[in-house]
């Protein structure tokens, strides 16, 4: 390669849609060296993805960024489902949660369009002093082979040559000026769906098209029909539609389409000159009969798609090159997951490279990512075509007993759930998950986020969201479930532990333990009149603020539930929290040394 | 008078501490050309008030300031007793929900530096471009005495001359350049306990000193004392104290003080010679025993006060002369009403200025200010008097049988609880308050404020909480309660109630009513399952989301209970809401004409 200029970075982030921008906010907020380039001139100003599932916004606020996104979203709180009535049209059916999960601590998905969530994550960037480099491509990749090279965390065995784009993002010829070398400890490709990395990297994407159709609108409506402002399926015999209310007064309708109407036969791809917008309106309009849509003043947005449904065969090129979201994996974008999905992608990974840079994790860490996060997107393709199948089916209805009833419906609504909340993701068995002592709380899944609950602060009774103890810092979080720490037996056993944790041998003592690799936070048993904070080991409380208990707050309207909701017993126990907020592992109260186990796994 | 420069302006605030910024803030917000003027050079950093009561803290909800309050500040949820104890020192009693009210939106207190709580409206109003001009002070006032100039809404009757100091606050030789002519229509002294517009008008403050006398510590505390982020009385047989949690580690202690140690004996007056804040911390100390307090670093801020119980005479010279906040009530701080009281006066004022200012309202309006306000604070002596001598009272024990018992101190605290905490604050019949049809919803008290319930958008089934819907943006609420929508017959009467106060001698038709100054919103007693919003008359829903039903939320958790609660009937009823949140009056479903006559009453 020869070219103008040539820098080092630590991560180099390719891509600037959601995936990109939560991995290159992560980094940022965790003090990482990072740079992020985009090959649009612009960011994107409407349409797109525009969903957020409820673990999603658990993420937005563990980086304190919830607020915003509650305060500018459209909060989904209901579904209805209409079908085929007795007169020829429509009628409703019922309305159901929109959220099937049951310890969802956001019971809504928010609805807003993409670019305002990526705004979200800009204007924090910005405040951070990490902007989106653009328009720039990456024109060549090479990732060293030798191992020595690999292995050696002060090394960049990544080498991008980039391109500047012209303003209007259109290659010029190569010259000096326009081009450069970034060599990078890691690169993450977070650039869609025809990734330039993954093929360039000469990674497969595995699985198939499907023969599902559909159409996309985006408007303000002028329209009778009264479940406009819910998630709403409609399912007629004149085919199936669904709403997505949006931010203002705007409602995304997804239309099924027929494929003559939309692909073109030769090549079986979409042509969207066969349909504009004022069509796919004509099209709802049969399936909303007798409800009417007059013509919107404008149409924001529009597009046509066929469900695609692959997984990319692997996540990663010698654990220095790393894939995330659409590069990964493609599906329906119906039941709200793509955007989602890609996020938690790199919401997964940036803990891991932010430990292994600070020499606090072996380089091993890293294989966890393609481990839980290739596992997801495999059981989200799983879901996606039991799903897409359900909803491009025809109802049943007395011509047609073979099509798909309400009730199948339904059911496989509220079956997946926990999963398309997202918050009953679940990672399996690994170097950071280990479920030994699962027993000690039985309710509170290893390898799933913590669920929400309050508890009080000891000194003052104030009342807490237990995952508002748990940021998105970088920091494992270790919870000390003491027991009643008023009895004094028992408070005998929290001493024990805190001397033993702080012994030679102990993890805490090992030189490269990075002594912000962990807090230590205490939720006693005790109830409010007896509880007395400062009595807790100084290591288990830096502060104040730093204990719990577990018990009804002053106006008896909320608390007290945590012990008994998350199945821990009078004898206490140790939850590892992962930086992610899930659960890393459980061990009882008076072994250090399994504590010391769980973290000689993965720590350098 | 002689002087430079002359100006107009329809509103001039006198001092810029938390009641004068209430007010300018709250005439910015609602476009008024507003003026603010204070002495000081500067912004006050540190000490002074710092305590929010519930109530305060829904109206900064209301105005869209709360978020920002209960970030910086801290929350107070607990009250904890200390008293003797058998070995001579002081033990736990007992500890207490901060706020005995029931039903408190925020049940707790917020503390936070009056600095800090002045910069989220200084912030606030820059960004309106209205912006504290000093150091200036007031010279002269006159008020005009011509009643056709005092009742011309165009006129300025108010003239005020103002000299501009140096940047040290200090007085000058009077010259051109540095005095100027100030025209007000309205002027509002907000200038203090020591106010130069009340002192300048003549009114007269009635009341009296006390003999309690008290010093005040800020200090981060370095103690092993437990319920140091608690508020703590603490009465031991060597005096009383109080402890205030605060913002960040801080708290404010305030100590019981000897007259001998603290007051001069011949002028009666505090002498802050005579002791310092390391002496104060000595005599706390005593009271303390056994629990220590170290030296701290540094104090914050410190001071010492004789207990004053008084109120002006009167609020207003003219209706175009008001005084508010401690230029109306001084009393002692330790129930921390006065900051409250203050900033709720201004807030009082304010939607009655603006109305007036407007030409919607008559000039009868602004009677009410005083009416309601000065009635409450005379309440607020009465009640100060009482709770100031139980706290400055020695505690009972064996030997003084006839001290206070935490028995009878609990008691007070308990039986103020509603008042201490603003949200029992009630105002009696007047031509803003009528309750002839109190019974039509006999637990919504007309002249109290609204209670917080949770209801649902009947469009999207989103919980709000009531008090969310009634925003201090100088509207009146009218909410119509409309019964259940989906009975035909109840439909078909708030149908003819639509009818009717859209029909010619109707409050809505008349031409001097300003089409702002109310809202409409309906609250349907219709199920989530059942209820069709748009049903619902167009008058009462300018807007999808101005409909909303009274039923339990997609989560099975909250809501459900706002007709119950308030005590409407399946009849339904129209509940008028003031712009400053308190109910109004409350009609019939079936009678447009007490609405009519009800705004009749003060509209212009």
């Amino acid at each position: 390669m020869s070219s103008g200029k040539e820098s080092f970075v630590d991560v180099l982030v390719v891509g600037a849609g959601p995936a990109g921008l939560m991995c290159a906010f992560g980094l940022a907020r965790a003090g990482v060296n990072v740079r992020i380039i985009d090959k649009r001139p612009v960011k994107v100003a409407a349409g797109q993805a525009d969903g957020l599932q409820p673990r999603t916004i658990e993420i937005f606020q563990s980086y304190g960024l919830a607020e915003r996104l509650l305060k500018e979203g459209n909060q989904m709180h209901q579904a209805a489902f209409y079908g085929p009535n007795s007169e020829g049209g429509i009628g409703l059916i019922e309305r159901v949660p929109d959220v099937a999960a049951s310890n969802a601590r956001y019971p809504f998905e928010v609805t807003l369009h993409q670019g305002a969530i990526e705004a979200i994550f800009l204007d924090n960037m910005k405040a951070m002093d990490v902007q989106v480099d653009r328009p720039i491509i990456p024109t060549s990749i090479e990732v060293s082979s030798d191992p020595s090279v690999l292995e050696d965390p002060e090394s960049y065995p990544v080498k991008v040559k980039l391109q500047h784009l012209d303003s209007e993002g259109q290659r010029t010829t190569e010259t000096t000026e326009n081009t450069e070398i970034v060599n990078a400890k890691y690169v993450v490709g977070a650039d869609g769906a025809h990734s330039w990395v993954r093929r360039t990297l000469g990674i497969a994407m595995e699985g198939e098209h499907t023969d599902y159709v559909w159409g996309v609108i985006d408007m303000v409506p002028d329209t009778d029909f009264p479940d406009v402002r819910n998630k709403t399926a409609v399912h007629s015999n004149n085919g199936s539609c669904m709403i997505i209310p949006r931010e203002d007064d705007k409602i995304r309708v997804y239309i099924q389409l027929e494929e003559c109407d939309a692909v073109d036969s030769a090549s079986k791809r979409v042509d969207k000159s066969k349909m504009g917008p004022e069509k796919l309106l004509e099209v709802a309009r049969k399936s909303f009969y007798p409800y009417t849509f007059r013509q919107p003043k404008e149409f924001d947005w529009w597009t046509i798609y066929i469900i695609g449904q692959r997984v990319a065969s692997r996540y990663s090129v010698q654990d220095r090159v790393f894939i995330v979201g659409d590069a990964c994996h493609t599906h329906s974008p119906k039941a709200g997951q793509g955007m989602n999905a890609s996020m938690r992608d790199s919401y997964n990974l940036v803990w891991k490279l932010t430990h292994v840079l600070r020499g606090w994790a072996s380089r091993s860490l890293l294989k966890t990512y393609e481990f839980e996060r290739r596992h997801y997107a495999n059981q989200l393709i799983n879901f996606d075509k039991k799903f897409a199948k359900l909803f491009s089916g025809k109802p049943q209805s007395e011509l047609n007993m073979d099509g798909v009833s309400h009730e199948e419906f339904l059911q496989a609504f509220q079956t997946f759930g926990g999963f398309t909340s997202g918050i009953g993701v679940h990672y399996e068995e690994s170097s950071i998950v280990n479920t030994r002592y699962q027993h000690l709380a039985a309710n509170l899944t290893i390898g799933e986020r913590v669920p929400p609950q309050i508890l009080l602060r000891a000194a003052d009774g104030r009342p807490f969201d237990i995952q508002d103890l748990l940021p998105s810092d970088t920091r494992f979080k270790v919870l000390v479930f003491t027991g009643d720490s008023s009895d004094p037996a028992q408070l005998a056993k929290v001493t024990s532990l805190a001397e033993e944790i702080q012994a030679p041998g102990s993890f805490l003592t090992k030189s490269s333990f990075g002594k912000d690799m962990l807090e230590f936070m205490a939720i006693s048993s005790a109830n409010k009149q007896s509880v007395v904070y400062n009595v807790i080991p100084a290591l288990f409380r830096s502060h104040w603020s730093k204990v719990f208990i577990d018990d009804v707050d002053m106006t008896g309207k909320q608390g007290g539930e945590l012990y008994s909701s998350y199945g821990i017993g009078p004898s206490g126990a140790v939850v590892v929290v992962r930086p992610d907020g899930f659960v890393g592992t459980i061990t009882p109260l008076d072994s250090a040394a399994d504590l010391t186990s769980y973290f000689a796994q993965f720590t350098a």
